[in-house]
């Protein structure tokens, strides 16, 4: 759980001072508001042989500011029109944070003009004519209760420029991104743009990534609801194996650069025997490699159940030029097929009949509703974003470490990918609960 | 729902005469158990001018022998070995099948010798060395929430010479076959041989397709538990397709020559646009097409959902020597990603952007346990096989006709298979939920 | 499932000829819908003895009108105004049966004044101020994911006269009414007052009853996904009942008059083993009572699962003076916290240590949306009804029966009410499950 | 999230020396483990500014023992025999952390001796004649699918000198504790008198409580699962509140002491109007009491969604005598009932017609078996109890803090009971989503 933290930066871009009384002040005379002083921050690190390094060394602490309502905001709630987009594939409780955002920003802050920017950055470039949409108490009081995102989304970056234009156009004074590490990039360079130019917008992003593969973001929204139904996958790989004799199971889930839905999936429903992720290289064919692993494991036990992370074994496919995806992604091999095709070629080729079946539930996953958990984990990441927004910050995303709410700057969290640590505690207990050898020779 | 039925032999073929009284007799002195009288029939035809006409024309009615417990039966339970396979695919209430044919053998009549083939006929096989599996009500008892078979299956004919030794050797007295279409062709030859031999062991099937296929049958056990899932299927693909610009979702779902699941799906959630059947022929290209009909509905709502089971558009595989699965059922062309193909050529070459999701929840759905309803089905199904197989009847399958359980000579289901009329209500409400039009030029 | 019928009315009324053409005809020339003839009628008995006895005895077969479109309708639908009103308890798919009534009187016969009466009959009755609320196609397109009923609902009968002067002031053509016992009769006083006054309103009944308890409707829409969800608190019984040494698990289901909730929730979850119904008597005390056979069983096996229908055992309450409820049914006494007393008392008398679990599930299963064989079955339901309205037929419900949808007179349908016959395959199966003695003295 | 830590003891006691190498390093030769180091620590308060003043006053800052596999064990597993046992009322999750006990112990550290002792304390003592399990991984490989516990549970307190005398006599290493507040004071008593006999018997306490109530421990199993569970009986009674005019849906949720299902329940489906919870003090009388809110909120939206946690408003039977239950705890009044009665009361007084649903979906939610994120989070637990118990650990709970998995002394645990701070953001969360007001006088 403890990863190794770089010299990174972590303070918050801010337009401009806090002068304005943030209407939390007045809102329930019964209730005394907690509200984050200014300067309150957290430290990255917690473990006390860092902080007496530190102490020991002279060396300043590496620390987060900490999210939450401030006293003073920049903002003048009633004069001003915030932004709403949704970027790349669909993740349970994207809807929530909307929801949440026009919730908080309407009835907490006051602010009425809330607009929707539909199917991604497409929505601010003029020629798609996407229309605007109002994003008002009704039309979003229902809404996490479904799948997807009520603003469409697409993938693929557009011009930086002609966004900023858009937003100076319409005046908007807070733009929300919900949306990966693309959207994060686009959001710096926007942040940047809008600094550059002069102008008054922050710009806030939420995190979206069912991959959880974000740095610096200790679990992204949706993963929870995910990793909930890849279970039900691997409980039918699992029924499917053990009702033929040599019955193999296979089921490819999401994880392009990590695999962590693959090891908590593992994790969340302990009937797997080979989990194979980007993280860990492994081998095919020869003594030690997967086809001969699997060939033990059915020799023994008569069934197996594999789950592949979608970005494993890409070592496979480096021959071939698989171009990039609309999102400027390389375009990743398949490698569920892949493997569907050399294990049936190796048990071919050994004469040991099998009965394989693979399944790919991504789709079904990426489109749930969020569950409760995810549910209300939205609602505080959306809260924050907007306490954060109405107090000017900018160029900086809402995370959670330690469980706190805080800002992180968004150059800090797009430095590398957040990936599985092969000695961690966490693939240990995946290699406990598979049983699966090295599968290196 | 009032198929027409052909002149079929509906006569149930017996072991012989019912001369030991049911141990039912004497089991709850509180309770007058029903029993069902040797001759108790119910009309095939149940129109009034069915009956009528033939009054007139002085016809026999075709009638169908009702199931249930008879007061004298065939078999001494004391002396009495049972047998039990599961064939082919799997299918939700499988196991409940098992369960409530162990239960009801056991506890009812008192027969306490079960046993079970392992992995489908291979089981009777003895160079595949599957062992016997003694199924007594603790091994059983618990096995209603596992999706699959606690027996294992597979797919394939097997030598009916040496099944029939093995029922011999065994001295089985009644075989419980839990099948399909192939598992009941099997089921009558080994009844045939069984009678030619001279030997004293029932035949019973109980018939099991996910498809819902099998000819006088109304509905087979999983079915509804195979739409129920097939919905949530259905409601990623509206999910993701109503989140892009022009976005598809496409659901492939099972049904090799009928269309059921597709239909009874469509209208379990009404979100579908096309619903592509076996039964129902269509064109891809020109005027009346469906890639063109699809582009009209994209440029209407901007998305579309499509649901096609798997042998619909077979032609387009006209050209194309697939050849037979182990089952010997010839393979089918793969509609779901041919569509997905011809879908994204067509798009790219009328330069109109899409987004296209695939969805093939196949093993999801087949490996699920049943659900309530489904669960109560089987029980009955079971039930009734136990009876007739007491009685000494044979080479028939316990049906559900009318909501009426009855017997069914297996050479009148194999005949030909069900299939959805496209004059039917069930066809014509599909229609007018997804509004697609004929496709056809 | 061959329950006995009685002679019985069959004929059903109508407004008049039929003399207009459906829209159907010209709908879609590609699918020659199948249009049910007027004199289309099967059997209500279908055993082939019934018919030949009926032959023998030149009696006419009792018989139902088969539902379905005519060719030749009465109504004009470009000039039809219909009415919805729902009423009584909630029960899952009353959403989907408006849903559907909408759809097909919209979109299949070009209805375009549809409305809905709120709160049940007080919708009918200015002094509640109500609102009318007008149904379209937008309006209910996505009702069938919710529980409950958009229109609202209410219990108790209100003033017929009323009723009808609101139908004759709005020009109502159909009313179409969603509801139980109390409905029909409201139903069919409301259609004889319209006859009688020689209004042109046609009233279609569509039975709503969790407890599945209507005469001569083989099965209500909601009852399947209510005895799935019965099935989930019967696991939590059980899981209560076996994780304490004397453990019970009391569950109290829904079934004023009929059990069959109770008795396909036990067959649905094979672990209960007490199933105490309104329909079979039982004792408490004694040496044969419930309470000593809960004490044996405990015995043998340290736990226990009861599940009792709410109308079991009111033989306790009789000299108890309980009223009525507001739908004017005499109010049951609570037998669920009355055996929790009961048990509790006896086993402390006998110094025997118990853990008690009880719960009661009635708003989580009413208030559930459909599931998906319950949104199919609603939504023929909802079509049947509207052909029969736009044919003019009143002064009936709509049913199923054999697996048909046929028009049954409401004056039929409530002489008296479906319950479970103990003598039935049904009833045995449950006590075969549960393995419970006959609890009488 | 930054809840205010007093001075506590956070210092582990010991059982002695680790001297033995852990049978972990020579378990895999690719993995290089990471091991926690003896003195691993992290930060209670992890805000810079506690940091800060700590170095500024020379005080030492309060940290907890870093949990996780150490490389010197102290018990040889060769020789070793564990104990389990469960006690207190059930669970999400139990199932999963025995299961990962034993499979942690026996696969990773070779120990063959694991006993579960059954039905909660009562099994350590010989007049209740519970007799011991032997829990193998084959006994618990699939007991996660399942809720409660297999070992049985009761509530209530033993002679801690008979229970120590047990694992005397059993010659018990280390016992494993599953249990809330009741269990650890209990586990404190028995690790003294363990001690205090100069036994080696480590005792290791994994803290379970449904009401999430335990001081210094974030989050206990299973919450998740409740909090998930509870969302849909607030649908429920959602659904029966708007189908009625002025209805009402009334739902008592888990929580004594402590507010946190019910707060996060409301969090997770936003549909509440009214939560109270015992922290937060309300009237229900008068200008500005529950029951005259309620009204208003009726006469304006004509139905509201009521969230009590069982321990709220317990001020309204101070006059009343309630005694204690099995555990030792207070009984409390049954506020769901009395809220039921007194709303009622109120709406009857006032002549408004309501219309109340109440449900409680107590043993529902209790039952369930764990979901995949609390399958994690069990697995997780048991690890580092399992590590704690080999490194001769005593006296302590596993805890997870600022989503690091530490020791923490039982004493300190048992201080007080974690409850909501009503200015915390989780309350303020709560009032904005209800929008309910201060309800006091």
């Amino acid at each position: 759980m403890l990863d190794f933290v770089d010299s990174i930066e972590t303070k918050i871009a801010s337009l401009g001072p806090s002068k304005i009384d943030s209407p939390i002040l007045s809102k329930r005379k019964d209730v005394s508001r907690h509200f984050v002083a200014e300067n309150e921050r957290i430290m990255v690190n917690i473990t006390q042989s860092y902080i007496e390094e530190c102490i020991r060394n002279k060396k300043s602490f590496l620390s987060f500011e900490v999210a939450g309502p401030r006293q003073k905001i920049y903002f003048d709630p009633s004069k001003l029109k915030c932004g709403v987009v949704t970027c790349g594939g669909l993740c349970p409780g994207t809807n929530d944070v909307i929801r949440a955002l026009v919730m908080e920003l309407y009835h907490v802050y006051g602010v009425k003009n809330i607009y929707g920017f539909q199917y991604g950055l497409e929505g601010f470039i003029s020629r798609y004519g996407h229309p605007l949409v109002e994003l008002t108490p009704e039309r979003v009081a229902s809404i996490h209760e479904l799948g997807g995102t009520i603003l469409g989304t697409s993938r693929g970056a557009q011009d930086i420029g002609e966004i900023v234009d858009t937003l100076d156009r319409l005046n908007i004074g807070i733009l929300f991104m919900i949306g990966g590490d693309g959207t994060l990039r686009a959001a710096a360079k926007i942040s940047e743009e809008v600094l550059h130019r002069g102008l008054k917008c922050s710009v806030i992003a939420i995190p979206k990534t069912i991959d959880n593969d974000i740095y610096l973001v200790e679990k992204s929204f949706g993963f929870d609801t995910a990793v909930e139904k890849a279970t039900e996958a691997i409980r039918a790989a699992h029924t499917e194996a053990i009702a033929a004799y040599n019955g193999i199971g296979l089921v490819k889930l999401m994880g392009r650069y990590s695999g962590f839905i693959a090891a908590y999936a593992t994790l969340g429903l302990r009937e797997v025997n080979f989990t194979l992720i980007p993280e860990v290289d492994f081998d095919l064919e020869g003594e030690h490699g997967f086809l001969e692993a699997l060939r033990k494991r059915l020799k023994k036990r008569r069934h197996a159940v594999i789950v592949v992370a979608e970005g494993a074994g890409q070592k496979f496919f480096a021959d071939q030029d698989l171009g990039t995806d609309p999102s400027g992604n390389p375009r990743l091999g398949d490698i569920g097929k892949f493997l569907v095709e050399k294990i049936k070629e190796y048990f071919v080729s050994i004469k040991m009949p099998i009965t394989l079946k693979y399944i790919d539930p991504s789709y079904i996953i990426r489109s749930l509703p969020a569950n409760a958990n995810d549910h209300v984990y939205c609602g505080f990441l959306a809260q924050n974003a907007v306490h954060a927004g109405m107090r000017g910050k900018t160029a900086m995303l809402v995370s959670c470490r330690h469980n706190v709410y805080v800002h992180v700057p968004i150059k800090a969290a797009v430095i590398k990918r957040k990936i599985i640590n092969p000695n961690s505690t966490l693939w240990f207990s995946v290699l406990e609960t598979t049983g699966q050898p090295r599968l290196k020779n």
